[in-house]
């Protein structure tokens, strides 16, 4: 068997690991019976889970690891964690016998682990994190949401290209929107490295993908596929988005539970609601992935449940059987400096 | 008659302007009847639209501008147009005629003219752009918005005094609560301008209101009630809260419009629906105001309506009656290093 299509799971990551890891692992089986999964976890605590779901054990080999990483670990102290499960699940990832890995756990952790591990792509100055959300016009990808507090234009663009391909990859778009987060007032729209990165990309092959600037409210309005901002800016954003949707699903509630004219208005509007509600659902949403690395590295929500696992699960599923690594480098070959391919001034006149 | 209570209203400013300028000021009027006005803008165009609004009539003083600043017209040559009704309006703050000055009209143009008209306040380097939001816990003031793209600890620090006075003056809080907005991700909560701006939260009198570090999810459920950040992320932030509110506003139209049975839902649920409409109404968040300033300056929304000017000019009352100013230079003055106050070595041998 080839290493495509296997995708490595840290069992014990996560606040639920690893029971929920395992009952997502189940539902992912089912829906992409091609992929073999490599567990690494406490085979004392997951083979007894293994044995209770069929599809799960039937579609993955489970390896022991003595060690997971807490969540309040510090990522310099889970760097010489050797045994950890979420190390080895990188690990096999470097060692070419799984295409992915899929991890619940903590955040700072994985983002290092994966970075020293992995190593960025060829071309890729920094791997950022990208997320998938719901808008007017259909789902976006925003990156970076925070694995670089600070970017430069260079980075901007970089994440610009990696977008795109995730755009095409992902979310199945074959000629997805660039938009660049900057804001509006008049006397400012002058961060300079979006500037900056606003000219390089103009100038470059995917420009005619290029919106140019975005706000804040283009982001659920659905203006562009594509979000590209700093990490610090991108991780605010999603965060906000996130928070604005969950007081209004708060407040519905109490308002469907005000009197029993609203209780009975809830149940005749019922199946509508649950249509929208499932749409928002952040479940739907869950998995972030680590772009820019030799490998697919997909983080999970620590908090979400089984459903949502197995769709953080989906996410890299996606990005494996779809080559995302192999379309950009295509897509950093194409970018790489016109210059260099176009015939030389002696060419022209011969 | 003294300054005090004395409101300059550029009249053209807006999208539809100077009739939506008026009939907000009819509101107004009569909401703060002990408040004047002074009115700057096309006496043709102005002086009818008062004869159809008498209380606005009543209240408030006509003066002429000949020019208006358009919407698109570079800050730069806005401050050129001395002659404009926004720059006319400013004027009569920087004179003493009126203590706060109200505009739908350009921002970029209103923020350049406050500035270099009205000078900042004592001890206040930059000045910040705040505004109101709902929260799960009430409203809550964000700062800068957008008038700093880039900012150091210290416009962090001043942000956070000027915040706190504006909370206690417009929110009416007695202990407003401050939180610095941040990333989450273990690796990250590394941007040095935060911490250091908590470093000397910590240190400072306002230390017992300082919350510390908050992310983007924190903003909607109001763990804090002034939250602080750099102008473009607080810019960002605003408006992707503001479009997802719409977001859900426009599929909970659809939602309700898809069927006969969730029409009739709509009917039954109706009086609470239009409360939690009314609550997150962006009218009532109209206004955003450039704090730091001697003198008091709201910016509207360009796009709003009568209902909603009024609300901005509710906020420049509030805060001008309140002497909002001057609480800021009281708590800049607590502020102002603890050593200049203590009593010198000698004394305490002494």
């Amino acid at each position: 068997m080839s290493a495509s299509g296997v995708l490595a799971i840290d069992a014990m990551g996560g606040d639920r690991a690893p029971e929920i890891v395992i009952a997502g692992l189940e539902i992912a089986a089912e829906r992409h019976p091609q992929v073999r999964f490599l567990l690494f976890g406490d085979e004392a605590r997951v083979a007894p889970l293994l044995a209770a779901h069929p599809r799960a054990r039937a579609a993955s080999t489970l390896r022991h690891a003595p060690e997971a990483v807490p969540n309040e670990m510090k990522p310099t102290a889970a760097l010489r964690l050797r045994g950890s499960s979420m190390r080895l699940a990188i690990d096999a990832v470097a060692a070419g016998e799984a295409e992915g890995v899929v991890s619940a756990g903590n955040t700072g952790a994985l983002m290092a682990l994966a970075k020293i591990v992995l190593k960025t792509l060829a071309g890729i100055d920094r791997p950022a994190m990208a997320g998938i959300g719901p808008s007017a016009r259909g789902d976006f990808v925003m990156l970076d949401l925070g694995a670089n507090v600070q970017c430069d234009s260079r980075n901007l663009v970089e994440f610009a290209v990696m977008g795109e391909v995730f755009a095409r990859t992902v979310l199945g778009l074959n000629q997805p929107s660039i938009g660049l987060l900057n804001v509006g007032a008049e006397e400012l729209k002058g961060d300079e490295r979006v500037r900056e990165a606003a000219e390089v990309l103009k100038a470059s092959p995917i420009a005619p993908l290029f919106h140019g600037f975005v706000e804040g409210h283009d982001i659920a309005a659905g203006t562009v596929d594509v979000v590209v901002t700093d990490g610090f800016t991108g991780n605010v954003a999603l965060k906000t988005g996130e928070g604005t949707l969950k007081l209004v699903r708060d407040l519905l509630r109490e308002v469907f539970a005000s009197s029993l004219a609203a209780k009975l208005g809830y149940v005749l509007a019922r199946p509508a609601l649950e249509r929208l509600r499932e749409w928002l659902d952040p479940r739907r949403y869950n998995g972030a992935v680590l772009v820019g690395l030799n490998g697919v590295v997909v983080k999970s929500h620590g908090g979400t449940d089984a459903l949502g696992f197995a769709h953080a699960m989906d996410l890299a599923i996606d990005m494996v059987l779809h080559r995302f690594n192999a379309r950009i480098r295509d897509e950093l070959t194409r970018m790489r400096p016109a210059e260099a391919q176009a015939p030389a001034p002696s060419a022209m006149a011969g």
